[in-house]
């Protein structure tokens, strides 16, 4: 059962755009990534003292619809929410938008996995950010 | 009926890596640009002229599965496909190899538009470009 | 005589740290130039508005010194203020702090140009934006 | 003395532009420092095997003026040298070049450090490293 949406602002920069006049395609997957890091602080445990555990979360998949451009020094607000998650796996669902309207959406799958990259089941390694994911996911 | 595939090879970059120690998800979507670009450069005509036409092609869908990561210095492979394309649409499959090991793969899908954004017709605005595409895609 | 600093902050993003565990140093470019766009903002007249009168600042040189390194996740602040200025050019010292120490200092410096890469006089291409320069370095 | 100059070539690519419609100016740096381990390589000493070693080459300097800029597609060169160096410092030049025209040039000064950035003398920590740099240097 999907969390609520998290949502998140940032303004496009410069270094973001292309020679279309654009934001890069490959950004939206950049912002989808700040968009989940900031969900997760919200959860209360900040990524960074997660991968300070020795715990990292990889994509494994990624898929993204482009409906409309972003362009520089627009305003874009991420929405961000827990798709599904278990033990070992977490997915998102992710909508970069302006002005209400969507500009993009999809969703990334990840695996959570050891700093030797070998699977790791976060109910036994870090109880305690599981038990957030729970109560965040309700 | 997709295209044969067409290689490419490149040099993983320092600044692509993260700290993670390995190439940073969002840059194989530019990889999947750069083996596209490589692919229409082979067809006979450069992106970089069908842009001077006015003929641009957003990306309206990606994506990709993650299987191992790329590291710096690696020689990755891109092979590219055409995977479908019709006079106003086009998509590709692309794979990311090393050593003949799969690292990811996806696909992207695109539209023609000219410069105001508009869905362009290229067999009336570039017949040239569309005879290659076709030619290209037995 | 050099402006006040103005200040601005921002979150240092996975995508820009590297495997050496920090930020790759190329990105600190990029934050000297949000650095100077929200100075520019700050002053009454966005750096995207002056494009779209056709007036364009490309850099002609920077230099920059690396004192420490930021990390993921780090609130980094932003110190840019305007060095010098004339009808025709514009110079702006930049400083990355953390927690009140200094990470990174520099400069960058710009021409005025319009959209044919021509130098353009502000004074009289865009009085108004003249005006403020002048009142910000009072 | 300064070593010979040492040229690598590269594509420019379109994720490396911006909305100038010209190669966004931090990406210089990028190049800079591909030039850079482009010589390393050719050195005898890849730069991926100097860090498997603990051994780290922070920038702690940079500075590069921008003459003409790079556009999508452009084949630029990389020439590089070493200007300097000591068994703790070393210092490069780079242009970056089109059809015989530069269109930036500039310079690095980097620091030998370990893994815990404190520094390092490679004439103690890798004398074969140091060997090779002497010999390039002429």
């Amino acid at each position: 059962m999907p969390s609520p949406w998290f949502t998140h602002e940032l303004k496009v920069r410069y270094q973001e755009t292309d020679q279309m006049g654009v934001v890069y395609h490959a950004n939206y997957l950049n912002w989808f990534e700040i968009g989940r890091t900031e969900l997760i602080r919200e959860l209360g445990m900040p990524y960074r003292s997660i991968e300070a555990k020795g715990l990292l979360l990889p994509v494994i998949e990624a898929d993204i619809r482009f409906v409309k451009p972003a362009r520089y020094d627009d305003t874009v607000t991420i929405r961000t929410r827990v798709e599904q998650y278990t033990n070992i796996r977490l997915s998102f669902s992710c909508e970069i938008c302006r002005d209400g309207e969507t500009l993009a959406s999809g969703g990334t799958r990840h695996v959570w996995v050891n700093r030797d990259w070998k699977p790791a089941r976060i109910d036994k390694e870090a109880p305690e950010l599981y038990e957030l994911l729970k109560k965040w996911s309700g």
